[in-house]
């Protein structure tokens, strides 16, 4: 049996930010596929199993089941002793852009893709007020990376793979990120070239 | 001049649950107040000069300028020694909490309250697929709550003063929230009992 089990499924880039991690650290891991999309997250005795909170990825590791990504990638980079912050600023920095991911980042473009690429669902003045959310979060993100290699000290961190969660799908969202955000582009092709890199759908078992 | 200085307007949950944190915690501070609604936090030299991301609140502490509410309320939780964890695995607990919070809780309710109760602003049909999101994450905070009198260890963290940030306003939204969330309803009732509680309105200066 492997050490780390990550309960996830391919098409979750927030479970994709932790097996991206798991992966590029060299640790002994296996995914275990959740059915999302029948429901698998929001059954009752899966919550009281794994997570109240009704949310993929669950890290287990020995006794110890740790929940929401940012959670697990500072865990992680504890144990590993890659990835993660050198000094109490750094540890700051990593956080400040883990929770800008989670407020902005990831959550509007994740729903966006979720209704217009996954499941053609939603009301069209959703997914235009979605679409305006994401363009104004990832235009402060291009914006910073516009003078920076990474988001945090000039090397690849928690923080960034946090960020890089949803952004190697290629699943319709009406936004053309690839021409609106260039230094994003870049950015997620200098974290392509680190030694492991593997594709969400490589690491994940999908629906 | 106070110790603390914490950029922030009256309106502004975000700002508040740091206000409360520095109340609560008898901080010698004062509040700066900064016109976000004619667009104070995205104005391009307050971005440079505060927070790049274009968000209140920013605390400064000597040359020290933290921005993202979870950054501060954990920096005064390690310098005051209150509000904070007692362990690791609390510590993993708070966190999680506060990036559920960031994730789920408060951001699509701040949405909805801006749109609806402030601005009055926006689509119709945005609004009722905020109030599906909000319905959905603070029905599992709610339940969190009906066995356990604050989110981690028993005791107020800054876990509870994080998701705590919206809850005292009482601007519309076309939700009743207390009628729906009754172990929320009684769980704000206990954080407002906490000694030097004070309202959001009462702490910042608003627009």
């Amino acid at each position: 049996m492997a050490e780390f089990k990550l309960h996830c499924f391919g098409e979750s880039g927030n479970s994709y930010r932790v097996a991206l991690m798991l992966q590029l650290c060299g640790c002994d891991w296996e995914p275990v596929f959740v059915p999302f999309f029948k429901g698998g997250t929001r059954d009752p005795d899966w919550r009281v199993r794994f997570n109240e909170m009704g949310e993929a990825p669950v890290l287990e590791h020995g006794a110890l089941k740790l929940t929401q990504s940012g959670v697990i990638l500072d865990y992680l980079a504890e144990r590993t002793g890659k990835f993660g912050p050198h000094n109490p600023e750094e540890r700051r920095e990593i956080l400040r852009w883990i929770l800008y991911d989670n407020h902005k980042f990831t959550s509007y473009y994740a729903t966006l893709r979720f209704q217009v690429g996954l499941t053609h669902q939603g009301d069209p003045a959703v997914h235009e007020f979605l679409r305006g959310r994401v363009t104004a979060a990832w235009k402060i993100v291009d914006t910073h990376l516009a003078g920076a290699d990474f988001l945090v000290g000039g090397r690849p961190t928690i923080a960034d793979l946090s960020l890089a969660g949803y952004v190697y799908y290629t699943e319709e969202t009406g936004l053309d990120t690839r021409a609106l955000f260039p230094n994003i582009v870049a950015w997620s092709e200098r974290i392509k070239a680190l030694d492991g890199w593997q594709a969400p759908y490589n690491l994940m078992p999908r629906d």
